[in-house]
C-alpha cells in the first residue's frame, strides 16, 4: 500500500538517527540549555540573517501556535487568520482555550489578502463602539498555507505593512516552510521572512524531524519570560537537546532544505501527470501538497492502492483530495502512483 | 565531568533507538492510531491488569499533569496536592493557566496524609461558606515522590477511600514510576497502582525514552473526547507512534522494570557510601534520588567533578544536594562518585 | 434633546423605586438566598408554567452569557451563534476569555436557521478530523434579535429539535425578552420558551429594571455547583436581594410585559411615521428596536434634535441607523419624534 | 431578631435613594460615559489628592478583584496574598480562572510582612529553577483585612517599597475602606493609598451604596484599554451612571466618611462592653468587624436573638464569631446588643 496521506508519516531523515545514536550516552543539560539547541540557534540565526534572533524549539505545531498567539496577542485582543487557517479550523480550539478569538478574514486561496486586512483594521477603528469588541492583535498566516499555495514577497510586504499600522504581530506559521523556500517560482527567502515578520516558525515535523518547530524571534523581541511562558502551557520538553540536536543537523549542510525540495520535486512530477491526465488540480501550488477533484469511482480504484487525504466534498460525484509528498518520498513511489492515477 | 544532576540528561534506551532506526521509513498513520500505539497500550493494559484500561502517549510531564488535571477536574473545583508537589512548585503556573487552584496540604517527607486529606475534606463542607470556595476535586500525588519517597500499598488505600468517599478523581503522577515500583522494600504494584487510582502516568522521559508519558485511566474512564482535550492543550504529537513505539519497547520483556532497577542499584551504593563516610541524608528514601546533607566545604571540592542538583539551603553553611541517578548510569560512573565523596 | 438611542438610557420603573425606598432599612441574608428572590424565582416558575425550574439572578447581559455559555458548554465545544449574534461581535471576546470558541453561523434577519443548523452538525460529525475541531456544545439564539427581529413558535421548536438530536444546549437570550413576548403577531410564549429551550434569560436591564437578568434552567437543569459557577465568574452580588427585588416587582400584576407593550407600541407609531413618510425600513421586526435606512443629509438634520444608534454604513451616503424605544419612552417624546422625520 | 451578621444586609444610604429617584427619568449615555461617573471620578481624584488618577466603577469585589488582578498581573505571574486573603479563600476561584496563581505568604492578624515579602521574593530570583515558577506579580492586600485590622502608613510604606524594588504591582483591596480611613488611631489617609499603591477600590457595596467599587489607578496608569478588559471579565454595567451616581453622592459633603464613621462607633461601643463583660476578642481591631471567642452556651443564647457571623472553631467548645456593624447600624440596635451581652 502506498501512501501519500501526509507528510508526517516516516520518521526522521537518517542523519538525524545516526546522531541521535551517536551521542545517546552523553549527559547534557536540560530545557535548551544544551550547546546542541546553542548551535542550532547559531546556524538559524545564520540561516535567517537575524543575528539578534531569539531561536526556541518547541514540539508540535498547535502548541506552537497556542504558545506564541497567547504569547504575542495582548489580552484584549484576538488573532487575524483565514477562514482556511489552521489555528480556526483544525487546533481543537487551542487557542480560544488560552483566551483569544481567531477573527476571520475570507481565504483566497488559503491566503489573506492586505487590502481586506487593511479594510478590517480601518473599519474596526472606524466603529463607535470598538472597546466593546476584539482588538485585531495578531496576523496569523500560513507559508505555504494550508492548501499548499504560497505568498509573494510583495505580497508579504504588504501584509507587514498593514500590521506596522495597525500595531499587529506578524506570526508566520511555518509547519511546511521548507517545502515553502524551494517551491518552484518562489522569491520569497528566509531573509525576507525575519525580515518581514515579527515572529515565525521553521516546521521540522513535516519536514525531516521526528518532532520539533523552531520559533524565531527576528529582532531579538521574544516576550517577557519566554521560558516560563512555554512551561506553563506544558510546551517545555525536559530533554531540550532532543529537538535542538535535530536542527542543528537539518540546518548543517543545507539538510533542511535539500530534503525539502525532493518533496517538490515529486510532487511536481505527480501534478505534470495529473494535468496530462486530464485531472483538475483544485488549487495552483508548487509545494508538496496537491489538492486534485476526483470523481467517485477514481477514489475508489486508487484507494485500493494508495493512501490519498481527504479535503472536502465538491458534489455528490466529486471530491477534493489531497496527495503529500514529503522529505521522505522515493522515486520508486512516485512512479508507481504515477502509473495508478 | 561527572553528572548526578538529574535522570533526563542522556537520551534513550538502545533498544529505542534501534527500532527508531529499523522502523524509520514504515508510514504510518498520525495521532496515536497507529499498530505501535495499540500495542504499547496493550501491554500495559496487561502490565496493569486492567484489562478496559485507556492509555494515551502524551510528551512531557508538566503538560501530562496539566492536561490530566484539567480533563478530570471539575470547573468549580481545585487540585488538591503537597505543598512540595511538583504542580504547585515547578510547573510555572500551568494548573492555574488552565483556571483550577492547587489546594495544599502539608507533606511530610513529600507526601499528603490521608487523615489530613479526610479533615480537609470534612472541614470543606462543614464551612457554611463552602460554595464561595474552591472545591477540592482531584487528588494529585506524585509516586515517587519529588523527594524520591513512596507511599505504602496501605497508604495508598487510605487515600483511594477519602476520595471515594468526597469524590475526589485520585491522580498519581508517576514521571518516576519504575523507580518506584522497583524500588527495595515497596509493596505497591503497578496492578495496585491500577486498582487504586483513577488516573494515573507511567513516565517514559525519566525512565529510559527519549519523550514521552503513558496516562492510563484504568477503568476505562477516560474523560469524553479526551483527545479533542489533549489537542485543545497543545499536547497531540502528529507522529504519535513515536511515543507509542517508545512504550511499546519499554514493555516488552519487562525492560522498563528492569533498567529502573539500575537507577535504585546505582542510588543505594551511593546511599551506602554517604552514610558510611558519615552523610547525613535528607530523607529516608529507597529510589534514585539521593538528597543529601553537604556543607560548603564539601560542595566546592566535589563540584570540580561532578555535576549535582541543588534542593535548598539548611543554613549558611549547609545545603541539601540531590544525587540523581538512572536507566543510564553506569557502574564506572557510580565508582568514581564513591571515591570522589 | 430627545434621545432614542438605546433601552437602557433611563433608570428604573418607579414601582422598583418604591420598593426599594420602602425595603430600604430591612436586614436581608446575601447571596441570593433572600426571601425577595425566593418570592421572584417562585412568581417567575409560575409564568414560565415550569414548576421545576431553576431561577438565578446576575446583573449583566455580557456577564450573564459568559457565565451561562461557560456553565453549560463542554470543555471540548464551543457555542454556535448567528455572525450578528451579540456573543460573536460585542462582548469583547468575553466567551473566548472563558476558553469556548463562537463556531459562527450566516444570520437571517439576525436570526440562525435550523437548516443549516443541522447541516452544519451533519456535516461535523461526517469529517474525519472532527476529533481535532471544536464540537457545536451550545447553540446561543437571541430573541428578540440584535435586529430586533423575532423566532416564530415553529422556527424555535426546529431549532430545539436539532439541538436535541445532536446534543446541544439551547441557550436563548432574552436581554429584550419582554419586548418579544408582547410583539404584534408573535406567537412565542413565555412558557413556550421554558419549554423549548435549556436555558435562558429574563433580562431586566433593558426592561424596567435598575440591572438585572433572570437566568432560568426550566427544567431544574442548573449546572452542579452553579453558585460556585456565578462567584467564580465574578457575577455573584452580594446583595442578591437587589435583582430579586426588582424581579419581584416587574412580576408582580404582569408589569414586565405591561411596561414591554409600551416600548412597541411606540416603536410601532414611528415605524408607521417611517414608511409614511418614505422611509426605508432595513428590517421588518415588531419589537422597540427599529432600523432605519436614512440618507447624510437626514441623519445631519435629525441629529440636531434626537440622538440615534449607528448600526452600519450602506454607502457612501447611506447609513442604517437605530431608533430605540423602552418602557420608558413617552407619549410626547414619540410625537415629537414622529414631527421631527 | 437583630442582625450583626454582615455589612451588606440593607439597602443604600437615603441620600442616594432620593438621587435615584430624582434623576430616574433623565436620559443618560451607558457603559460609564456619563456626567454622573465624570463627576464622581473627579471628586475621588480630589479626595485622593491625585489628579492623574483614572477612576473606574464596578460592581463587586470579587469581580474587581478577578479583573485588575487579571489585568495588572502579567501572564507569567501571579498575586502575593495572606493566607487570609480574600482572593485566597473565599472567591471560589475566581483569580486561578483567569490563569494567574495565588501565592501565599503567613498572615499576621490578617496582614502581609513586608520583611517576609522580601524575603518571599528574594528567595524566588535566588533560586536556579525560578524560570519554572510563578513569578510574584502583583501584591494583594486587604485594607481593613478580612479580621477588620489596619496597616500602619509604616507598614504600607515598607509593602510599597518592596513591591517596587521587585517590580510587583501594588493593589489593595478596599472593600471595607470607609471604615479603615476612619478608625480610631489610624494614620493612613486616603492620599497615603493613592501615593503607595497602583491601584485601590474604594467600597460602595459595604458602605453605604446598593452596590459599586471605585477602582482608582491613581497614578493614570490604567492598564490598555483596561474598559474592553472590564467588559470581557463580564464587569462593564450598562447603566454605567448606577455606579457613579453613587459614588458621586457618597463622595458629596463627605458622607462617604462620616457613615462609615458610624459604623466604627458602634462596634467601639460592642467592643467596650464585650471587654467589660469579659469576652475575649481574636483580634485588636479599630474597624466594623468583632472578632470574639464565644463558648457554646453564650452562642446558643445570643443566637435566639441575634444573627451573628461565623469565623472558625477554635476548640470543641469554643467559635470565633464575628459581630458586624455598618453605615446602617442604629444606636437602638447596638443598645440591644449590649443588653443582651
Amino acid at each position: 500500500m502506498l501512501s501519500f496521506t501526509n507528510d508526517y508519516s516516516e520518521g526522521a531523515h537518517p542523519r538525524i538517527l545516526e546522531r541521535l545514536a551517536a551521542t545517546n550516552m552523553e549527559q547534557v543539560p536540560g530545557y535548551g540549555s544544551d550547546h546542541y539547541s546553542e548551535s542550532a540557534a547559531a546556524k538559524i540565526r545564520e540561516a535567517c540573517d537575524a543575528p539578534e534572533a531569539d531561536v526556541w524549539f518547541l514540539v508540535g505545531g498547535t502548541q506552537t501556535n497556542q504558545t506564541v498567539i497567547d504569547a504575542v496577542t495582548p489580552p484584549y485582543a484576538g488573532v487575524v487568520a483565514a477562514t482556511s487557517g489552521h489555528v480556526n479550523v483544525h487546533e481543537a480550539g487551542a487557542i480560544e482555550h488560552t483566551g483569544h478569538k481567531v477573527l476571520t478574514l475570507p481565504e483566497h486561496d488559503g491566503k489573506v489578502d492586505a487590502d481586506e486586512l487593511d479594510q478590517y483594521c480601518k473599519d474596526f477603528y472606524a466603529d463607535g463602539n470598538y472597546e466593546h469588541m476584539v482588538f485585531p492583535g495578531t496576523l496569523y498566516i500560513s507559508h505555504p498555507t494550508e492548501y499548499g499555495t504560497l505568498y509573494s514577497k510583495a505580497e508579504l510586504e504588504a501584509l507587514a505593512e498593514v500590521c506596522h499600522r495597525y500595531e499587529l504581530t506578524f506570526f508566520l506559521d511555518g509547519a511546511r516552510l521548507g517545502y515553502g523556500l524551494t517551491a518552484e517560482g518562489t522569491d520569497v527567502t528566509l531573509e525576507d521572512i525575519a525580515r518581514l515578520t515579527d515572529v515565525f516558525y521553521i516546521g521540522g515535523t513535516k519536514v525531516g524531524a521526528l518532532c520539533g518547530e523552531a520559533v524565531v524571534f527576528p529582532k531579538g523581541n521574544s516576550p517577557k519570560h519566554f521560558l516560563t511562558l512555554v512551561k506553563q502551557h506544558g510546551a517545555l520538553l525536559a530533554k531540550g537537546w532532543l529537538t535542538g540536536l535535530q536542527f542543528d543537523t537539518l540546518f548543517t549542510d543545507g539538510l533542511y532544505l535539500s530534503i525539502a525540495q525532493n518533496a517538490n520535486d515529486k510532487a511536481d512530477q505527480i501534478r505534470k501527470a495529473l494535468v496530462s491526465k486530464g485531472y483538475e488540480l483544485a488549487y495552483e501550488n508548487p509545494t508538496n501538497q496537491i489538492m486534485v477533484n476526483m470523481d467517485t469511482a477514481t477514489i475508489e480504484r486508487l484507494s485500493k492502492d494508495v493512501e490519498m487525504g481527504f479535503m472536502r466534498k465538491v458534489d455528490d460525484g466529486h471530491t477534493i483530495m489531497r496527495l503529500c509528498t514529503s522529505w521522505a518520498t522515493t522515486q520508486e513511489h512516485t512512479d508507481q502512483l504515477i502509473a495508478l492515477l
